[in-house]
């Protein structure tokens, strides 16, 4: 088998229980050969946006055929649909809830008008109801379909199950708008912050294809940054910069910008022209 | 060599210190092909309950054979004995100050009749003292066996060693007593809170297995909560809900229920049949 | 190849942003039987030399020839160089910023006189700079360098390039001064606190081999300890011990020394022999 079999975890379980451990455990005793990683546990419990934000980011450094589970699950044990994507990247595990956007090229989200709307998936991307009982971990448990059902799913496709054998497939999917600035009717970006990195770095959704040419001004908070600077460490002060996944930032120069501003999640961001 | 050479740590090391990546420098320079697993190293600083909880939660979804190593060990360098244990399940390694608790069934946990009692092991464990040096780093530092002791014994017992060269056998362990709620004079179950999730899950020591048949109440800080829901997304406010560890749960729907009820680890609780 | 494929991370990254998962994801891509191992993500933002204390304290128990690649990188984007470094133990990566001083021994470091001096490196140790673009994930991300230059850097190295081919040699290097107490007018050590850890014991830049002969008084935030403690656990209230670092530590017996005495980083302290 050629396939990589690498499984990535992104949750909410935090570092302090036993959950992504369970989870481990249960991937390992399938297939000890597979490698796991950690994209975080640490997305607020149940923001869902917040998870697909940061796997989004980080799935597209891995190899073609990755399996990426995500698991940020405020309706487990209720009628939400446990899903399987596979696309030509790899294959996406989690709940129907809109974490699973994460996958889903801007185009396919650019469907969805508003937080879990019901999209349809294009035809490069298959998609399956996890409801094959032969690939769960039996008894499932009600509350914990990452270690029950997730995990294992992950590890028998990492062994070479094929996405059919999981269940029956489906071609609707609950999604997240893309993160996308809208444009206002003076024409200019108008965003907000959708992600506080460690840094305190403010990122946006401004994506880089969609600043104007030219001089650009970015307001935020009522302060004003002129320019784009081409990393942190240029410039003085606030900066604005291209951040590693493609989005506008706001950063402070050895400092933190979301304390400094007292920003947080949701908070508005306008860029326009300016020569 | 067949036995899947799978290493879990479970310590109260913290995220930030070279503790943990020192261990597994350790059992890397022994055995290159060990897969380590982090159970959690944010166990509280010293709690050992806490430690074995985890522990217990998480390693029955490992592979049989795998070697967990628990390091919550405030007694280093003083006269606690290392030792590791040999359970059907696999191989636990820890200072014999209880958290070893965590690979013993509840039948023989109940001999503990208070914290650190004494306790026999049964004949289908079986237990050695670390004392061979041969197996461990030299020189042993007396502040940190998890590294120069734990680490390189659970790397030889990966490569095949056998437990009794590791040194000479014994067959009494300090243990906590099992997790399980008492019976009050009133017949209810007289439980307490034992670990709280990131989630703000209370888990409670009251057991599936002891639930009475029939419709249930729980009491917990002047709060009622009629029946259990079979999810967490079931029911609304405060719901009761078997766990994924088989213990009940008090959580609260879209919220965190130890900061709404400002309960801690220790808060009593109480269950009796309604019906 | 013989070499084992180690690869270890210390970032200031932290645990909830998809960087360190980036950074593996494009190791991964290069080198799927690759064996990362976190040391941690959790240095304080920028803080250079605690990213270079934490690596230090860590590489030693590795194998030799682990690859430590490490990313506290404010310049990032900036001037700075991008460097890698053979030592007999390993290879180092990093950005020419003071983080690398890491992979130093004691002798080389004693010429850095401030903290990023410039020094000359020892003929056992070969640095290049890393500017062969070919070994790089293209386009490089002006503010990510930890995943598109030193990760898969660190994955060709893995693989068997040899450091030749990854850039023009160096023999100048930025670094910290050793972590080493001065020796005061009166004759007495005259040292600081370099690290607080997770239990909040006090890591000062006392090193074992400078402790004077005999009988021992401790001086931090007017407090006095007389004599060494051999472990955590042995004398009572306030102990010195050597720790696992190999450095004098205060702590204090099943209780919190940095809380206790309000100390942080930078705390002077003071050692001297009284017999």
């Amino acid at each position: 088998m050629s396939r990589p079999a690498i499984i990535t975890l992104t949750t909410d379980f935090g570092s302090a229980d036993p959950y992504p451990a369970s989870m481990k455990g249960a991937i390992l005793a399938l297939n000890p050969q597979a490698t796991i990683v950690d994209i975080t546990h640490a997305v607020h419990p149940q923001r869902i946006e917040e998870g697909a934000f940061v796997l989004a980011a980080a799935w597209p450094y891995f190899p073609a055929g990755a399996i990426h589970v995500a698991v940020v699950d405020p309706g487990v044990g209720s009628q939400r649909r446990p899903l399987a994507l596979q696309t030509p990247h790899g294959f996406f595990l989690g709940p129907d809830n809109g974490i699973l956007s994460a996958a889903l090229p801007d185009q396919t989200r650019q469907q969805a008008t508003h937080p879990s709307s019901s999209i349809r998936l294009p035809s490069q991307i298959q998609a399956v109801l996890l409801s094959n009982q032969r690939f769960h971990r039996q008894p499932v448990s009600p509350t914990f379909h990452g270690r029950d059902l997730f995990a294992p799913v992950a590890a028998h496709l990492s062994l070479g199950v094929l996405l059919p054998e999981l269940g029956p497939p489906t071609n609707e999917l609950l999604a997240l708008p893309p993160f996308r600035a809208a444009i206002d009717p003076e024409g200019a970006l108008a965003g907000r912050v959708i992600h506080i990195d460690n840094f305190g770095n403010l990122v946006t959704d401004v994506r880089q294809d969609q600043l104007p040419q030219g001089q650009l001004t970015v307001e935020l908070k009522h302060r004003v940054i002129s320019g784009l600077s081409r990393s942190y460490a240029e410039g003085q002060g606030l900066v604005a910069v291209i951040g590693s996944t493609g989005f506008l930032e706001i950063a402070l120069r050895d400092g933190n910008a979301a304390r400094e501003l007292h920003a947080d999640i949701g908070e508005p961001v306008r860029v326009f022209s300016t020569g």
